[in-house]
């Protein structure tokens, strides 16, 4: 039995439910003999270096519980890499507070560093118990089915499509909303989970894991909106061509403008929504189609990670990841990442796993195949089967039935 | 006792809350010996203009409620403003039709259309019953405390700005959202109703209703990064300097681009927050403030008033002023335009009013200035006071106790 202090922290982009993982560490932790305290490193591995921590078995319950429901990093985060001498400052701040149990809650760039911290402690022989925790709103983690933060992301997007296609069927015309996600499509995906007819949008899907024609989709745009009046379109920020140019550089013809340090911004902007529905209502206004679209392009921002409405299938995975990765320390585990297995899709059940470090480090997990439809415009029913159970239930909705018509006199 | 059909129409922006008036209207007509049919017309007057009318009370009541939660109208919608010809086209349709009570949903624009459309009838001597009923998600009526729509747009901005200051703790940095009112900033000001602490974002907010500075708003902003290492900034889509010119054409010093139409396009794009952030980088930076401000701007768009998740008050409310429209078109009424009227504050209780339609048509109301600070950049408690009671119960949200360290070794 190691006996020491346990110290968890949160690395990148924060979700909706992040503060359920590490609540489910201090949880987990709580009663175990070997642990002598629990502390959170704020702002990530920064706060191990700073030596800035909090007493997490401390706080008050209630206000423990409240937090598994908050939105953000409580522990707040970095995205600060360690280099070889973070590492052996950690070290020597491990040595010096006797912490041996640590957990990193993170997306694959964190099970990197913790995997390199690892290697680090073997060296100079501190024994040290060492897990990942898998988090991302991107879903991008292989040997993960999904991560916890995707489900209440997913939800936002699903919700918010759901209104705004709704709302586009008032007027007609032309939507298109930019989601997160510059490799991998799977928050981009999720604008099909909030569909409620079979004619309901988004119509068409766009993602980063197939090349972006810029011609073709003006050409699926026309079809859609000749058919329904209207057209509601999801595009990743990640999308390019075929010959990898970023979609927002190809619209520009390089007048895009530089920022205060001469870097071309190409996403964490509106511009990409604005140039492609300008793009679109050149095209379809050029072509007669229509006299003047009605067009209007939003971009989701950080709303899709930090809107508090989370899936309460996430929270209640999140914060079960957590208590699972304290339970693998207590029980003789070295070290690894924290996965979550679907065991059956129906009924939906899921179990965690613990995978080796070296196994999720680094590495980007894409859209299968099967989820993206053979014209690379859409999702298969396959995607919409696998990410309804992560969202919850949707809002009520009911739609009127048209078909009644009055006995006009 | 004037018998016939009743129909009833949306105009302009639809809301979550819509859809709820509507039924509020059917609900109310539902039993009443004098009301032949009650029909929808679809996409507003021109559903009157075209025929297109869907039999209201013929649906599937399960159906009506589930609608009251659905965003969007229904009924669609159309921003078409009737002419003198149209008027006359109308008035040849209720006749008809023996249309005899007509409900009018919508803002300013509306009840001046069917104060237009009375006029018409009477001079024709065709007996009618027309009521304007108010909705609007600017809350900018005349003679409305507040207009149904509001509070379900206002929690969505409560939440997400809740939701990004939570997010923004984790890195520290700027973040500005920019939200719908370009003449009243209600909706703007709504993102203050959702703070947690005295610390809480947004530490400043913009509205219309007062001249916008950039180099008052630059230094502000300093202010508040020198304090709290962070800032974040609630901006209305409206701003303008004090020579009234809009705030993305003084940034643009003359180089915004033309639309499709020629038109240069200042608002429902995301350039209004990409020009203001990057102003604000150059400022910090340049200022040596900050070396590499982390820095975003999101335009929170269409999901204002089309996310599904309403407020609870607002629904009532709206389906109450449906309701009320309809019972003052059955207890002798000719005319008029129903509000909403604050009795009290604590309790909060409100009643609806009858108001003579020309009470409201084609007015906006702004902001009152006890609701705005005097620098200009905040509202002041009187506005939380008076907005809190719309929104409903926000996420339950818990934080953290930093005072508690651990005794560090």
């Amino acid at each position: 039995m190691l006996k020491g202090n346990a110290v968890v922290f949160t690395q990148g982009g924060p979700t909706a439910v992040i503060n359920a993982t590490w609540v489910g560490v201090v949880e987990g932790l709580m009663n175990a003999a070997e642990v002598t305290g629990i502390w959170g490193a704020l702002n990530g591995i920064d706060g191990i270096l700073k030596e800035n921590f909090v007493d997490l078995s401390g706080q008050n319950i209630h206000t423990i519980n409240a937090i598994t429901r908050t939105p953000g990093s409580q522990l707040f985060s970095t995205r600060h890499k360690p280099k070889p001498e973070d590492n052996a400052k950690m070290l020597s701040v491990f040595q010096k507070h006797n912490i041996r149990y640590v957990f990193g809650i993170g997306g694959n760039d964190t099970s990197e560093s913790l995997d390199i911290i690892n290697d680090a402690a073997r060296e100079r022989e501190y024994e040290l118990r060492l897990f990942h925790v898998a988090k991302t709103v991107d879903c991008d983690l292989v040997e993960n089915d999904h991560t916890p933060g995707y489900g209440s992301a997913a939800r936002f997007v699903a919700n918010a499509f759901r209104g705004v296609d709704l709302d586009n069927q008032c007027f007609g015309g032309f939507y298109l909303g930019v989601c997160m996600g510059r490799h991998a499509g799977f928050l981009t995906a999720a604008s099909a989970l909030g569909r409620t007819t079979p004619d309901s949008g988004p119509h068409l899907i766009y993602l980063p894991e197939r090349p972006f024609d810029l011609d073709r989709f003006c050409q699926d745009v026309e079809e859609v909106y000749r058919r329904h009046g209207r057209c509601v379109v999801a595009v990743s920020e990640g999308i390019e061509n075929k010959e990898h140019v970023p979609i927002l550089q190809v619209l520009s013809g390089g007048k895009l403008e530089a920022d205060s340090h001469g870097n071309v911004q190409l996403s964490g902007t509106g511009a990409l929504a604005d140039a492609l529905v300008e793009h679109v209502k050149r095209y379809l206004e050029g072509k007669g189609v229509v006299k003047k679209l009605r067009a209007r392009g939003d971009t989701l921002g950080y709303l899709q990670r930090s809107f508090p409405d989370q899936s309460p299938v996430d929270r209640e995975e999140a914060l079960g990841i957590g208590k699972f990765a304290a339970k693998m320390a207590l029980s003789g585990n070295i070290d690894g990442s924290c996965a979550i297995h679907r065991v059956s899709d129906q009924p939906y059940r899921v179990e965690f796993r613990l995978l080796p470090l070296k196994a999720v480090a680094g590495k980007t997990k894409r859209m299968p195949d099967d989820f993206i439809n053979a014209a690379g415009n859409n999702v298969t029913p396959a995607f919409l089967a696998w990410g309804k159970p992560l969202i919850g239930e949707l809002y009520e909705f009911g739609m009127l039935d048209y078909s009644k018509k009055p006995r006009l006199g």
